[in-house]
């Protein structure tokens, strides 16, 4: 395994590709989908369990890991993937969504951001260069920039604002990784992505692109959208905003999607993913299946025998009677979370994996407009 | 593998026996424990880490199942072995317990209980009869009879009235079973046990054990006891009970107990038991291991990188650090009730075979002073 990171495009079919993003801990094959981890554990799994869904890459949240158990009594214990138990490769985000989404009274200066912790209140300052020093205590193979996201709709001055801060942050993460490469507390192999914002104002995506796309990073990511606004309008800002961006570097689409949100995305040119859908309506006793989304505490499921799936690989979706999962979501209990998360997660891969498939084989439009119809009748 | 259910004394050490009961679904090693699967679930717990934890059978609630989903229904979905997906044996509770426990309004007459559900308030009456419709719609491998089961100081008039209540209700059980049989609507190889009540009151549990010794049985529960008696009465009034037991019936002992208890109780002539502690102590943080009773919320271990037992044959509790078990109990993750609950239904699972081993090999004493001074050295 080469100790660089390194992207290669294997196929494109349209704006639709498939290729690998080869790391020091595994080749992840893209179109992937990252299941999100926020505290060290994606929710309800063990790691066996999503390794035997398919899963390449995880993502976990920087916001949650410092606060709890915090990012240097991780590095104490080793780095992320011995704590957690998951030796593929691992995306931190920066930390920025959570501290807008999440924490009590913040603040936010060019230097960075003060705020408090949701747990205990505890005052915290996250700069572009502690998120970075964060990530490499965690250990993690990619990185995200410390970026400012803010809720839309927003006026074009604060949109620009966020631009241009999240640009110079940019610049200060490239540097501030590059003094831990220095210090020997980064490995060579680690990948700072850089995040394009500007809302959905076509002419701000494109100064961001640009602009990030100089600074020639390993990869790119497109922050700011799926936060509220329609969904052809956040496909439309992401193809323009994929337009500008260099082919030969990876595409992250952050925080989608549903799955036919991941195969519009796809079809316009993005290579990776993350999103809490599969694990939360897993836990919320939401199945996503070839059929369409199914709701297992709907009384109809009561005394069906058959399982989720009878092709499936996974064993959650395979094996257990609809009727049974529909009796664990009633009863809440913790089987049924366990199960339609494994369930979930392995169903986003199976998809990604017939995406790679598609676009390899050059049929990826016809794949895509059969396998939407498919998954439109959805249930409530 | 018989039809009949059978029941063998392989070996016996002082009053501690090593044996194994013969059922169509599998042979059970006893002594012998089995997890709690209320509803139809071992709490956080998948039919595959249960098996891998080494548990040759489950103990399942009547009273839970009958209300939701109901025993017709688990009986139109094929049984509960299929509906949950264990085809190891199986024994069902009468629901008595859980009436005086959960239930609301219960009133009990010399015919049955009847009782408001405790999950949306409708009226169900369960008779012995009923009870073991229900076992036998359920279709598990042994059934307990219907007993009156009083909490504990009682009267003497008032344990009186039990005993002689739960004996008429063990006469019309055994019919009732009879004539399931006679119907094709149970099986065979399906076992009746008789519950000995009595509270604490020698004289009364003998008068129990001995009449419901004449029925012939296949096996008995001493019943009535650990609900808040000291220990030394407990064991003091199983040991005088098992004592009135034929020695070629199993002796099961409901509702027992911790690690200490269960070691305590094979000395004293017991074969057969069941608690939910080691799934409910793993909900709240707390791993059994050979070193005494660890509570993983406690702050020495949030940077232990040790696990709870490197020479444990259970993943849970061999390969993750006690670091990560703690943050993940702080932060109230679904993978730490899921890997401790595991984790100890390993651990008394090993204990059970470590029994084994020390009655089949006639050291059960020495053994069993070594490891409860061992076990003692506990943390709350």
């Amino acid at each position: 395994m080469s100790e660089r990171f390194q992207f290669t495009v294997l196929k494109t079919d349209g704006e639709a590709r498939v290729g690998e993003i080869r790391t020091r801990r595994g080749t992840i094959p893209t179109p992937a989908f990252m299941p999100v981890g926020s505290a060290g554990t994606v929710k309800a799994m063990t790691p066996d369990q999503l390794a035997a869904a398919g899963t390449d890459i995880l993502l976990t949240n920087t916001y949650h890991l410092m606060l709890r158990p915090g990012a240097e009594r991780i590095a104490r214990l080793g780095g992320l993937h011995g704590f957690m138990r998951w030796q593929r490769p691992i995306l931190t985000d920066s930390g920025g969504f959570q501290v807008m989404s999440l924490a009590k009274l913040r603040k936010i200066t060019d230097l960075g951001v003060t705020f408090q912790s949701h747990i205990d209140g505890a005052t915290h300052v996250l700069t572009p260069e502690r998120a970075v020093e964060i990530q490499c205590l965690l250990g993690s193979d990619i990185h995200m920039q410390l970026d400012e996201c803010i809720a839309l709709p927003a006026s074009r001055k604060e949109l620009e604002g966020a631009v241009a801060r999240s640009l110079a942050w940019a610049v200060r993460a490239k540097r501030a990784l590059h003094v831990e490469l220095e210090k020997g507390t980064a490995r060579q192999a680690t990948a700072l992505f850089g995040i394009v914002q500007g809302g959905i104002d076509p002419e701000l995506r494109a100064r961001s692109a640009e602009a990030l796309t100089a600074m020639d990073l390993p990869g790119y990511a497109v922050g700011g959208l799926a936060v509220g606004e329609p969904r052809d309008i956040t496909l439309e800002t992401f193809r323009l905003t994929a337009r500008r961006l260099p082919a030969d570097k990876p595409r992250y689409l952050m925080g989608v999607g549903t799955p036919i949100d991941l195969i519009e995305s796809v079809a316009r040119g993005a290579d990776l993913f993350d999103c809490v859908m599969p694990t939360r309506s897993g836990r919320h006793g939401q199945a996503f299946t070839w059929a369409g989304k199914v709701n297992l505490r709907n009384a109809r499921h009561a005394e069906d025998s058959g399982p989720l799936d009878p092709n499936g690989r996974c064993p959650a979706a395979r094996d257990y009677s609809r009727a049974y999962l529909h009796h664990l979501v009633k009863a809440e209990e913790y089987l049924g979370a366990i199960l339609l998360s494994w369930a979930n997660v392995a169903f986003y891969q199976e998809l990604m994996l017939a995406m790679r498939t598609a676009i390899a084989e050059g049929r990826f439009a016809t794949w895509a407009a059969a396998t939407k119809a498919k998954l439109v009748p959805s249930e409530r």
